[in-house]
């Protein structure tokens, strides 16, 4: 099998694999007891802390561990505006293409009494800077927006985003679950605030993820309980998971070059690739964007049959946000950047890992090519978009 | 070293090792795609919910993976309360002795307008069912006991408790983290209507646990994002840790019976032995608690300096919760059975596992008292006693 749906979740490395299996049975221990074997433990956990703060450039006491990307979005947001509150700013700045965790949190919080501005996106799926600094009001509490999508793979200017809320004194969040261990993130040289990243898109395990949040900053508990987490986050620490986070983290960064350059030049193939398509377009824009992630759309078909036939040739890939896949609304993040309806059903997310071969590259655009013309052959709308009955959009 | 703190966690079995390994080598997928892989992974998913459901006589729809035990309180009892507060219904009855998962949660509840009664529990840790339906009003949308203690052991009378509340309107949650895999619970018998659970405390992994919510019952979502979980809990899900918990569930459960009468001999040898000490008394009722828990105080020591000895020794106890050995404060559980201040410092719980040999429990026993009569050696407090200027109470 070809996986090219990294976005949705990565294999596990065997780095991470190995310190979690030795953890498991070594320093199984609660690192809240005071015996040797509870204070092993928690000294594998704070090692980890120090070893997930570096990889981000943060202070290990900033960084809460989560069980994954979705509970940080929530904390994050939920503190942001917990502390917006207790000033009388209510009013929140996002874009239309965060994550659920992100959007529903935020509907949650309109019907609590916070105003949200979802700002729109370009045509290539990006928000500058200076529309995100013309929203921002006397009453704005919080920016909140993704470091780079999940879907359309489009990094967003954070740092530039990062210092203007900094100079306005609006606290900022990112969504930084795709970019962590993908591209270069340093909260200090960001500008940014608050960060929630997610161990399995980087090759660790799943329901391990953090939160970083800058110090001095207080944060509103999701989960109350015990006083682990300096009181930030309750329950017993998964300290196995977070151990292994710490090792795919530290792995990942470390080679965030040499993969950016190699999986540019496949990214970059397989764009060219698919574009000889005919009436297909890429979503996102060319260059700001995830060295590993390519989106189409392609008039005239449903994603979904795509998927299906790539699955039987050996190929795993995705339309869109796994979060979603089932859901039968087209995605938001492609209607957000101009996509009709029925073009965006016709979306496909090729999310590249390391281990892709040249091989790999050709026979995706072989088979994409072949699947794509194949499936026009029955569809009622291409049927009426050669004919002349609708326009074509692509 | 002997591991007597099993309450605080557990050492996870090789066959939930083995479960857990397995599935992030061969179905390591995101169960929300809709490729071979990913499907695979939502059948492991299923298949361990099911598993699961039947370990409690639930039905697997009824079953909410979560990251533990504290977020399925947090959410059982965040949804209880939503629900009651549409209906007016703002007023929860709990007891003094739960964890502060739900106790913290209340505490939040309070702020927000709700009425609490946390109801005092007899000398012997239990509070009956008479009470808590002496408690009940017009207003009460929820009722929040534990199972079992986590300090002292104490079975609630959980299914005259739910029985009742089930004649009266009121929704009844019980925190069984104590409980499920180590006594027999049965949702439909025992009347419960939600009910948390953590797999790291029956031989499972940390960081994975579950929310069962009979079925009807809308729940307000902890964590906002992607529609997993029938959209009840967002997050891409823990497949390796949930089918893990599954195995350590399955396998706690078929040995529950005989665990039960090999580890009630341990257990009540290990009170013999210990009320030899003297001016020493067992906390929590003989009979009706945790075939796993023994829990004393000794007059005239600090449990902490017991248990670093203990420690040194080669024995690995707690004084109480680990969520809050941190903490200088004296057992809430302690103080509300009674015990004073100076007391309730000194204690010594040891929750023993199915290992533990017949020699582990001599050894256990001859150390304790050494040790506690060493320490009493240095206590002022111990010297104010003898000396007849301070009283005994033990």
């Amino acid at each position: 099998m070809i996986y090219v749906d990294n976005a949705a979740t990565t294999k596990m490395s065997d780095a991470a694999v190995n310190t979690m299996t030795k953890v498991i049975r070594e320093t199984w221990g609660n690192p809240s007891s005071l015996y040797t074997t509870g204070q092993r433990a928690k000294e594998v956990l704070e090692e980890a802390r120090a070893e997930v703060a570096a990889a981000i450039g943060a202070e290990a006491r900033e960084i809460v561990f989560t069980s994954g990307g979705s509970e940080a979005d929530n904390q994050a947001i939920r503190s942001a505006a917990e502390l917006g509150k207790k000033k009388g700013k209510m009013h929140i700045i996002s874009t239309a293409i965060e994550h659920h965790a992100v959007l529903h949190t935020l509907k949650r919080l309109e019907a609590e009494g916070f105003s949200v501005t979802l700002l729109p996106v370009h045509e290539n799926g990006i928000v500058e800077a200076s529309e995100v600094e013309a929203a921002i009001t006397d009453e704005t509490c919080l920016v909140t927006i993704m470091f780079a999508n999940n879907e359309i793979g489009s990094i967003q200017p954070i740092r530039e985003i990062g210092a203007l809320c900094r100079a306005k004194g609006v606290l900022f969040h990112t969504d930084a679950v795709q970019a962590v261990g993908h591209v270069p993130v340093d909260v200090v040289l960001d500008n940014i605030d608050f960060l929630s990243a997610s161990a399995h898109k980087f090759h660790g395990p799943k329901g391990v993820g953090f939160l970083y949040a800058r110090k001095g900053i207080k944060l509103t508990n999701l989960i109350e309980g015990g006083a682990q987490e300096r009181g930030r986050r309750a329950g017993t620490e998964n300290v196995p998971g977070i151990a292994a986070m710490a090792t795919a983290l530290t792995e990942a960064v470390s080679h965030i070059a040499e993969n950016t350059t190699r999986l540019t030049v496949v990214r970059d193939r397989l764009i060219a690739g698919l574009s000889e398509i005919p009436h297909a377009a890429l979503n996102g824009d060319a260059k700001r964007r995830l060295p590993s992630n390519v989106n189409f759309c392609f008039e005239g078909i449903e994603g979904e049959s795509l998927l299906l036939l790539l699955d039987d040739r050996g190929i795993a890939a995705s339309s869109g946000s796994a979060c979603t896949s089932g859901s039968l609304d087209p995605s938001h993040v492609l209607l957000a950047i101009g996509r009709v309806h029925d073009v965006a059903h016709g979306s496909l997310r090729l999310s590249i890992g390391e281990d892709i071969t040249d091989g790999d590259v050709e026979y995706i655009i072989i088979n994409v090519k072949e699947v794509v013309e194949y499936l026009r052959g029955f569809s009622p709308i291409w049927r009426d978009l050669v004919s002349g009955k609708k326009a074509f959009i692509l």
